[in-house]
């Protein structure tokens, strides 16, 4: 009802605030016999750690998650697993200046509106810090997938208008923006330090590929495999817009054009994105997010105060100036939480 | 778990196939004390209904709801009610060529590969017919929306290209295309009549704006208002994409452009759509969502068949030319079974 | 939420009223390819049939269900089931005396408390009719239990004090009040005689036993097998206690007499009633409901009206004397219901 | 679906095994602007903390619950609350001699059958030690209460058979069975010691009374409130029946005996317990739960070990003699958390 769970038989439950003492995640339904160590959590929370990249935020955080409950010698129990992120360098301080202020495209105008009051440091439960719980369920998510071969790839398509033309796997995690095309690298580089430089901030699309996925995943009404995508994806703060497969484009395709003829072994072409009828088709699923620019910026802008005066506002401080590639791993988190729920959804109706 | 139920306060199940003797809807959790007459469900059936569009369906359906539970002398009870359509003009001998056959870009494979059977008549479940439970359901969800003054306009923006350059509400319903633009009538009229004449078929966008959401609706984390739209709507068999506000547009804006200021009374612009971290921001909501073309073509396709030898089809019969219209009347549904969920779940924390 | 849905992947939803037009259930999550035809619901709902026993009420029902959603040439497809059956005999005439009465031990008083307004026509959805759709669904649920040999045996243990001393389960059948021990029957027929001529009713026990359950089944904290299967025996309406096993009596046991030693092939005694902490361990499951009298009574009663004056009132018409024998099936149904959804449940995590 | 989740707008998720680095729960759910600080959760916990009462555990637990989210200034944010109980007092060597062995009465065998693999240290999650977390988050959920003046009040009914028969609210926390009946505590006293020298243990009766609830809480069909109140109490280990009101001896009584009359104010007596067709009536609510002996006893069982070979086992170690009284408080915490949710839910439809 409130919302802080996602899944249904692998359901994940994440609290925390940026300024509280610690979030965290409980995973409820993970099926037993699983092997699982804190340490295969490490790599993807490393990912969207904060400071890591020259062009982003400051704050250091460790973010190693502690296994509390579940894991037993070394193997999930199907009891509840319970992970926690200790907060480390909180400096709640430097958010006084915003106590009284709504900035501009945060969430402090609507949570007050929506709960009469709100944990202003660092935005509370609206920080993107609240995603740290996410990835690391969503690597315990993965151990479920990796029994079954399928595997998550994201990257980033795209970056301050800047594309990548091509896609090469092995290049992700060689730059710092999750770029899969080299080329594109030094563009991006330079656009960042622009922008930096005027005080402004970026967005740009994550793109998803899910190989390995068996047909059949998916219900076909409400809960298509599109669909909860659609939802996971669009969970992620930053995120205005969703496509599966070839997306928007699809709506100037003609029919003859767009559908996918089936041969033997598959289909020829892809514009499905991997799902027909909200039901996987064992081709490569595809999922793109749309990322709007970090509203935290140093240039000013018009707001109002609590009280309703209107207010101009700086934002100095610990800011990443684009979500990306932060939120790369976050929205593949979401997508390994959506299918390892989809693949057990799917065994009990066998 | 099976997906045939949206929402948690306002619960929705739909059932019923294509060729059935009938579809239907349960909706549990409506308010008692509602105002509902069958007739209050006849205006938006109208406008899916097969048959009413020049380009469209010649399958005549009168798609008239009866309601069997949950009011009682004219007003909701607070139990369930209960929608059902009678299946009329069927004709599953149409489709008896298909039964051994996959039709590119429908579910016909990936529900063979799910539950090892289908019901081939007309699509069975995956039929787009299985919407018109959803569109009874929405005019009810508008009920309660009514109490506090919350309209959902939904019109084609664009249709196989052409697009509304002028959103004139009151023309929306003057025009076969819904289209809110008069000036791009007669141009939309002559795409469909080439792109029929080559068995083709069109996708487009449609947009939904709702007016006079209060501000705090949605919840935060996974159940953000706009991942949850995102979910509705791309629940709808056609869609391929879901923007929210800027939408895709706003991973090429800068930080400083996308940024809707704050000002006394609301906000200077609208890039958000309506919804500040997932909550509403009392601003007009705005989703678009991209439609493909249909699936089914008359022009020759390649495909496969049960055994999974190569076969050609060419799909004669009784289908529309493009999900639009239709499809409007479907996603306005699904937007407001959204925001009548989010609207009670808000009063269960007050 | 507003809880006409049981179950969470064996999910049914059920509505209507005792005097609308019909009252229906929708399964959603029934495995595909399961056989089913509608005269598989027939035996099941002819137990629960109104007049069929000398001493129960002459409202004459033929209570058939329709199958309309779900099932393909004989078999389940995987989509929701939708089951309607056809309210015949109504009299709603004979309620008009009750409008302005809230009728003792009935819900009357707190749906008015509740909703603000009620259907008052043979209790609207408060009445035990609403019960036909459970037993519809429950049968479904027995044809997914079929295949794994379970089986589901219920049964009058005691009616107005007339306990049945020995369990004969070819006999349950064999006499009106679902009796196993035909030597408890001659009691039963004369303590009814004498009750009916005061113009008062009777209640009893039920009990119901699981043969064939396989061990693994049930959740371990708040979704124990015992504790769904409390919830379920408990909605229904008459019951006002639940035991599991040894029930009631464990309570004066010490824990010599009551642990169930386990030797080879299974265990020495079953006070446990076949679950230990929450999770079948492959013995009988024995569950017990206590049935209140029915409230509807000739005898005369105080009461108060709606404007909350002191009336007193005597209720004729068309009522059983006890909700037993024909709640046996219903409490069997809810059984059914809860063992298909763990077994479904259980297959998610494997 | 695992079942750790509890309640459908107030949702508290449990965590955590006996011998692992901690518990704790989260609540997901609870309105904003609740006042609450850790020290509103130390009463209760202390009531279950074992080591408390002369006859009980020598585990000496402080339990002492954090708050790690969702509380901001003292005040609910309406955000998740994470509550976390650290154990301290582990001492896992105790039960290596139980690794390879199924203790009878527990649930060794049963989660060994459903996980193919379990953590014994304790019984694990299994262990009553769980229940450390309901009773924290039912504290929380009594700050919700408090709002209302709803109060419950729980207590000792009977011991070994010796049965309170005087309920002086005043003097339950005065004597270490939590029992109302001063006069009954010698007898108590005596048979506890009697039951401890022969290695033995006793099971019991416990009593609620909700005092304050208003009518029109609980939903009509599946989710009557003495359902979820009987699924709720159920889902405490221990306990094997559950009464609502007169309970089982309502199976004896005549309906002018059971009905309760309606009088100006309310009713003239409470076999009812204070629930009407699953809705409460604004009586006092009645339930009542029948506790098991504790399966953990020294006098020597016949039993089975993991390769299924015969075994005897005489249980030493640090065990309580009876659930009672520590069970008093979890099952109080259920029907707080029960209570709180049906009283949200209510909300939503309004």
């Amino acid at each position: 009802m409130a919302g802080n769970t996602f899944g249904q038989v692998f359901r994940v439950t994440t609290w925390g605030e940026s300024h509280g003492p610690a979030l965290g995640a409980v995973i409820d339904g993970c099926p037993p016999r699983i092997p699982l160590r804190a340490a295969d959590l490490e790599e993807e929370l490393a990912r969207r750690r904060p400071g890591m990249q020259a062009h982003a935020t400051p704050r250091r955080e460790p973010d190693q998650a502690e296994i509390l409950s579940g894991v037993f010698e070394g193997q999930t129990t199907g009891t509840p697993i319970s992970l926690i992120i200790y907060n480390r360098d909180v400096r709640s301080r430097d958010y006084d200046a915003l106590k009284e202020v709504f900035r501009p495209g945060h969430g402090d105008f609507t949570f007050q509106a929506k709960y009469g009051l709100r944990d202003h440091r660092g935005g509370g439960r609206a920080s993107a810090r609240e995603t740290v719980a996410r990835v690391a369920a969503g690597a315990v998510a993965q151990k479920v997938l990796d029994r079954e071969n399928i595997r998550v790839v994201a990257y980033t398509l795209e970056l301050g208008g800047i594309r990548a033309r091509n896609l090469e796997e092995s290049a992700i995690w060689d730059n710092p923006f999750f770029c899969p095309d080299p080329q594109a690298v030094p563009a991006m580089t330079q656009r960042v330090k622009e922008v930096k430089a005027q005080g402004d901030s970026l967005g740009g699309l994550v793109e998803v590929r899910v190989k390995g996925c068996p047909p059949g995943l998916g219900e076909p009404v409400f809960d298509k495999l599109d669909a909860v995508l659609a939802q996971a994806v669009m969970s992620v703060g930053a995120v205005k817009g969703v496509e599966i497969g070839a997306g928007l484009a699809a709506a100037r395709m003609l029919g003859s054009e767009h559908n996918d003829p089936l041969i033997p072994g598959g289909f020829a072409s892809n514009n499905a994105g991997g799902i027909l009828a909200g039901i996987s088709n064992g081709d490569e699923i595809v999922v793109r997010a749309a990322v709007k620019p970090i509203p935290s910026i140093a240039i000013e802008q018009q707001t109002l105060d609590l009280s309703g005066q209107p207010r101009s506002l700086s934002i100095k401080g610990r800011h990443d100036i684009s979500a990306i590639p932060r939120i790369v791993p976050v929205i593949a988190a979401m997508v390994r939480l959506t299918l390892t729920d989809f693949l057990l959804r799917q065994r009990a109706i066998k």
